[in-house]
C-alpha cells in the first residue's frame, strides 16, 4: 500500500484498519509524494498516532510546481517504487484515485508483475485525473469503484467484470462511525495562519485545488473565490492546495491577497486529522472550491457545496453540490442559495461505510491473473 | 516524435517523412532507450542515413532486463523526456505502440498538457504491452488505429469518435513501395554471428521477444523454439530479442545453445533496416517467433508465419499466421503445415500502404482539446 | 556554464559577459536547481533583463529540504546535466564554489571527459560545503581561486600549479563598477512580506542559511538571531535562506516568530537583483548572520558583518567580520560592537573587479589535459 | 557497505567477515550495479555461498557504457543509496577504491551527514578513476590507506592525520590465508566461452578494461593486446572488461576477434571467486592488461605482470610489474621478458593480510566529526 498525500490517506485509511485486522493478510505500508512533506501537513505522525508505522519512506517531488516536474515527480516515483517493491517483494499493491503517484505506483507494479488493485476506478472529472484515472484502470487487475455507475464504466471500459468489485468508498468509512459533533477546540488545535475562528459562528470551507489541465490561470482563479469569499462575509477555514502543477500559482494568490488585504475571518490550515476534516466539514455552512470531498464525504454528510471549475466536472454528485464558474459572482450568489437551502438528506452515492471490510476481503481471496486481455 | 528502438523506426518512418514533406509541420526527433544502445544494432546511423537527424539523444535503458529495471527505465524515460519537452516545446507528441518507453512519453507528455497522439491504440494481444497500450490510449488525444476493429475498440474503451483516425499501420507504407526481392549480398552486409547463410537456398526468419509476463519461463520458451528450428532443418536468420523484462534470459539461451550445440545454418543478427527486414521476411519459407511483424508486415506480404505462445495472442491477423505453443514438436509441425502451404494472398488488414500521409494530414489540422473525459 | 540560484549568479555574471565580450568563445548556459524556482526569486527574469538568455533550463531539486532531498537532488542534478551535456557538447564547463549543483556539474563533467573549471576553490569554511568544494577542487582541469591563500591550498592538495589562476572572485566585479548609493525606492521595488522598510532610517541585512552538519539544530539558531534582531532594534531586510538540508528548519523558525510576534520593522525578501543587493548590504549598517557575501563583498565594501556560528567558519576575511555564537545575547552585543565601529577600509583581499576578463582570458586560450594526476 | 561489483566485493571481502565477527559492530550489505547483473558473473550468488545476505538490492547503471552513461549511472546510484539510506540509517558507511558506484556512494553519505571510511584512497593511477579517488577522499571522515605512501598523499591533501589509518589492503587478505594452488578442474567449474583451457599446460591471464579518459580508443588498444596475446602463443584466461565508459568498444574488439579469428586457446570468462581469482593468477605465467589486481594482489603473490597503456600509470608497485604501451611488439615482447624472468619475491608493498581486522577495529571505536576542515 502506497500512501502519497493527506487526501490518500483518509481515503484508505479504512482499508488499512481492515487489513491489519485480517490475519491473511499482511500490511506494508510506503510512504511518499507530499505525504513525507512538512508543507503538507505531518501526514507520518498522523498515520502513527493511528498506528500504522511505514515501512519506508521515499521522496518523489521534484520541486516546481509545474507541468514538467509534475511528469519529472511522476517518473521519479516509478523508479524509488521499483526499488522498494524489489526488496519488499509485495504480493498485491493498492493504489487509490488519479492523482500523478498514483500513475507511478500502477507502472511500477505492473511492470514488475506485481497485480495492481485500485480504488475509486471509472469516475468522470475534469483536471489531468481524468486521463490518469482511467489509464490506471487499463493497468489495473482489481478494481474497487465507488459507485455503481463507475462499475459500469470499469466494464464498458473493456475490464473483465470478475474482477470489479463495487464496494463503495473507504473515505466513507471513516465518517460513518464516528462523532461528528465539532470539537470546541478544533481550531486552536491546529495551527496554521491568519485569524483565529470562533467555533461559536458558523463558517465555510474552501479547498480549491490548481486545474493542471488550465495550468496559467489558477492565479485568476482563486482570486475569484477569494473575493467570494470574503464579500460573503463568514469566516472561513482555507486550506492550501495539493502539490499539482500550478499549485504555486493558487498559493502565490492566496498570500498576495493576505498580504495586501489581511483578510479579517479567514485562516489558512494545511492539514487534518481524517476525522477532524469530516467534523470540519459536517459542520460548515457550506464547501467551496473543487475539492472531490465536497462530492463524496459531503453527499454522506449532505453539507451544501459549491464546486467550482471544471475539476470536477462531470463527476457524479448528490443533491448537496451545485457548480458554479470562475466568477466572484456566480460563486457568491451559489454560495449563498446553498447556504441558504442547509443541510441535505444522507446519500450513500459513494459508499455506505462498509468499503473497507469489503475490500479487505476480496484483497484476501482474489486469484488474480497477471495477463490482462481487453474483455468485449 | 520520439523514437525508441529499432522496430519503433520501421514503424513510423513513413509518418517522418510525410512529416518532412509537410510546410506546415515541423519535426523534432528524439531518440532514446534502445535506438541509442550499440547492442541493438545502430539505428541512429541507420536513420541517419535516411535522412533525420535526431534532434537529442537520451539514455534511458536501467541495465539489467527484469521487471524491475523495466520499471526504473519507464521513469528515467519520463524524467528524461519531460526536461526535453520543457526545452523543445513541441505542440504535439507522436508515440507508437505499447513499450515501456511508449508509456514513458505518454505520461510525460500528458502531464505536460502537450498533446498527445498514438498509433497502434485498440490492438489486442499478451504480454505488458497490452496493459500498456490501453493506458497510453486513455492518456491519448489523438488516435491513429491501424486496423477497422481496433478502432472500434477505442470507441467502446470511451475515446471520442472524433479522435479516431484509421489509418492503417505505418508500418505497411514502407514495405508497400519498394522492390521487395532478396539482395543477393543481404546476408554480408549485416554482420553477426554463427554460420554465414547462403542466399540461393530457402531459409526461415526467428524472432522471439520474452514474454513480461511470463517472466522467468524465457531460457525454456526459447530452447523449445531453437529445438524445433534445428529439427526443421532449414538455415535460420535469427534476431536478438527486445530489451524487455527476460530477454537476457532468452539471450542466455541462446548463446548457451550456441556455445554448446554451435548449430549449423543459425546466423544472428541485431539489425536491419526497414526495407532490408521487408525483404528479409518477405523471402522466408517460415517466419517463427512472436514479433508483431510476422503479423502485420507478415499479413501484406503473405508470408507464412507461426506465432509461438501467448505474446501476439489474441491479436487480429490475416490468414498467413498459425500459433503453436511453447513445445518444440507442436513448433515443428505447424512450421511443417505452414511452409509447406506457402505463400498467402496479400491482405490489407493492418493498412494499404498510405498510413504516413494520412496521419500527417491529421497532425497538420487536428484541433486538439486538452482535456479528455470519457465518452459515453 | 550551468547558473543554479541567486548567488551561484552574482558569482559569475561578470564572467559571463566577460566570455560574450570574447569572439574566441561561445556561452552556453544552462539554469537549474532553486535558479527555476518562483519561491527562490525569478532568478530567470533577473538574467534575461541583463542579456543572458538560458540555452536550456532544468529542474532538479527533490523538494524537502532533507540531508536525504539533497543527496537526492545532487544525483538527480547529474542525470539531467549529463543529458543536458551529450546534447549540448560543450567544449568546457565552468562551475562556481560549493553548492550541491556544483558537485552534481563537476561529477557530469568530469565523467564526459570535458574539461571542467572552477572558481571559489581553496578556500576553508564549514557545513558540507567544506567537504564539496574540495571534492569538486579533486575533479577540475581549471581553477580561478579568488585569494592568494586559497590558490597556495589548491597547490598543496597535489593540483597542478600550472593550472591553478588566482584571478580574483568574480563577485567583486559586480560591486566594483557601479554606483553603490542606495536608490530611495529599492525597498518598494522588490516585494516581499512584512513592515515596509523606511529608507531614510539605518537598517541592518541578515542572511542565515542552514548548516548541514549540524541538521535539526536550525530552528533553534535562527531564532537566537531572530531575539537579537529585535533587540538590537534596527529595521531589517531579512532574506530567506537557500535550499540546503535545513531550510525548513530556518523558515519555519522565520514563519513562526512572524506569526507569534509580528515583529515591526522586519521585511522579508526572496531576491535582489546582483547589483541591488550589492547597495543592500554596502549602505546596511551591520550584516547579520552566515552568507559568504558577508566576507566576500563585504570585505570590498567594508561593511560591518557578524558571521554566527561554524558556516563560514575557518574562511578567510578581512576586518569586517566578527564571528558569534549562536547565542542572542553574544550576536547582540557584537552588532552592537561592529555598528558602532562604522565602516572599514576596502580589502581587495577577494579580488580588485578584473576577475571576470581574468578568467575568460584563460578559457580562450587553456590547453587542458582531461587525465589529471596528482602533482607531488 | 556498499559491494558494486566482483572486484569491489574482492576488496573488502576480509573486512565484511571481520565486521561480522566483532560483536560491536552490525553489518548492512546493500549491492548494486554491476554486482546484480549476469553479464558479470553472479556476484550476489558467490557473497551468499559465503556467507553474507544482501540487506538490499540496487539496479543502477543506465546501460550504454558511454561516458553520458557512466555520469547517469552515477547520478542514478546517488538517488537510490539515499532512499536506502534514509530507510536503513547506517552508523557509518564503508566504500572502496575509486570507481563511479564508490563516488555515488560517497556523496550520498556525505550529503546525509553519515560517516564515511575510505579504502585505497591516496594511490596515483590514470583513468576517470584517479580524480574520483582523490575527490572521494575529500568527503570521506576515515581513511584506509594500502600503503604507507598513500597514506602519507592523503595527509599532504590536507585530511587530518588522525583520521588516517594505513591498515594494508584487503584484498591481500584474501589471498594471505588459503591455499593458492591451481584446482584442476578449475577452468571447467566456471562457465565461459571460447576454447577450454588445459589445466597441465602453462596459461597467462589477460583483463583489461577500457580507459575512460581514452575513450574511443578502447577499440585499436584492445586489439593490439589480442595480437600480442596470440603471437605469444601460450593458451589465455581472458576476463571481460568492466562496466566503464569503452566497455562497448572492448568488448566489440574481443567478439569481432574470435569471430573473425576463432583463435584457439582463449577462453572468456565472466567472473571468479575472490579464491579461485587468485589461484588462477597465482598460477599463470603472465598477467596482462591494466587491471589493479595485477599490481596488488600481484606484488603478493610475486606474478610476473605486463600493466599495459596509462590506466596504473603512475601507481605505486613492486618488482613483478613491467609496463607497455598500447603496441602488440612492445607488449609480446615485454610479456616474453617478463614470462622468461618468472617468479618474484612476496612483497607486502600493498598489505600483510591483516587489513579487514586492523579496519573493523577502528570502525568499531572511531569517534568521527561530520564537519571536516582542510588540516594543514
Amino acid at each position: 500500500m502506497v500512501v502519497n498525500s493527506r487526501a490518500n490517506y483518509g481515503r484508505i485509511k479504512s482499508v488499512l484498519r481492515a487489513i491489519n485486522e485480517d490475519p491473511r493478510l499482511e500490511l506494508q505500508l510506503v510512504i511518499g509524494a507530499s505525504a513525507v512533506l512538512y508543507r503538507f501537513g505531518n501526514v507520518r505522525a498522523i498515520m502513527e498516532e493511528d498506528g500504522f508505522t511505514p515501512t519506508a519512506t521515499v521522496y518523489t517531488i521534484v520541486e516546481g510546481e509545474t507541468p514538467t516536474t509534475m511528469a519529472k515527480s511522476t517518473g521519479m516515483a516509478i523508479m524509488e517504487l521499483a526499488t522498494l517493491f524489489e526488496n519488499l517483494k509485495p504480493d498485491i499493491v493498492l493504489t487509490v484515485a488519479d492523482r500523478f503517484e498514483t500513475m507511478a505506483t500502477a507502472v511500477a507494479a505492473s511492470y514488475m508483475n506485481i497485480p495492481l488493485a485500485h480504488t475509486q476506478g471509472g469516475e468522470v472529472t475534469g483536471s489531468i485525473d481524468e486521463s490518469v484515472r482511467h489509464a490506471v484502470t487499463k493497468l489495473s487487475h482489481l478494481h474497487f469503484p465507488a459507485t455503481k455507475h463507475s462499475a459500469e464504466n470499469l466494464i464498458r471500459m473493456g475490464e473483465d467484470p470478475a474482477t470489479v468489485h463495487m464496494t463503495g468508498c473507504p473515505s466513507i468509512d471513516a465518517i460513518a462511525e464516528i462523532d461528528l459533533s465539532l470539537p470546541p477546540e478544533l481550531f486552536e488545535r491546529y495551527k496554521g495562519v491568519g485569524a483565529p475562528l470562533d467555533p461559536a459562528k458558523p463558517y465555510v470551507v474552501v479547498l480549491q485545488h490548481p486545474v493542471t489541465t488550465e495550468y496559467g490561470e489558477g492565479f485568476e482563479q482563486i482570486n475569484e473565490t477569494l473575493e467570494a469569499v470574503v464579500a460573503y462575509g463568514l469566516q472561513a477555514a482555507w486550506l492550501w492546495p495539493n502539490v499539482d502543477a500550478g499549485s504555486d500559482d493558487v498559493s502565490k494568490g492566496l498570500r498576495m491577497y493576505r498580504e495586501s488585504h489581511n483578510p479579517e475571518g479567514i485562516h489558512f490550515y494545511r492539514n487534518f486529522s481524517v476525522e477532524d476534516y469530516a467534523r470540519l466539514i459536517n459542520n460548515a455552512n457550506c464547501l467551496i472550491g473543487n475539492s472531490s470531498s465536497f462530492l463524496r464525504e459531503g453527499a454522506f454528510l449532505g453539507v451544501p457545496a459549491v464546486s467550482i471549475g471544471s475539476r470536477q466536472g462531470g463527476r457524479e454528485h448528490s443533491d448537496n453540490v451545485v457548480y458554479a464558474g470562475y466568477d466572484r459572482h456566480e460563486i457568491r450568489a451559489t454560495v449563498e442559495k446553498q447556504a441558504a437551502h442547509g443541510r441535505f438528506p444522507r446519500s450513500t452515492l459513494f459508499g455506505d461505510g462498509l468499503a473497507g471490510k469489503r475490500i479487505a476481503a476480496v484483497l484476501a481471496t482474489a486469484d488474480v491473473k497477471i495477463q490482462k486481455r481487453l474483455h468485449y
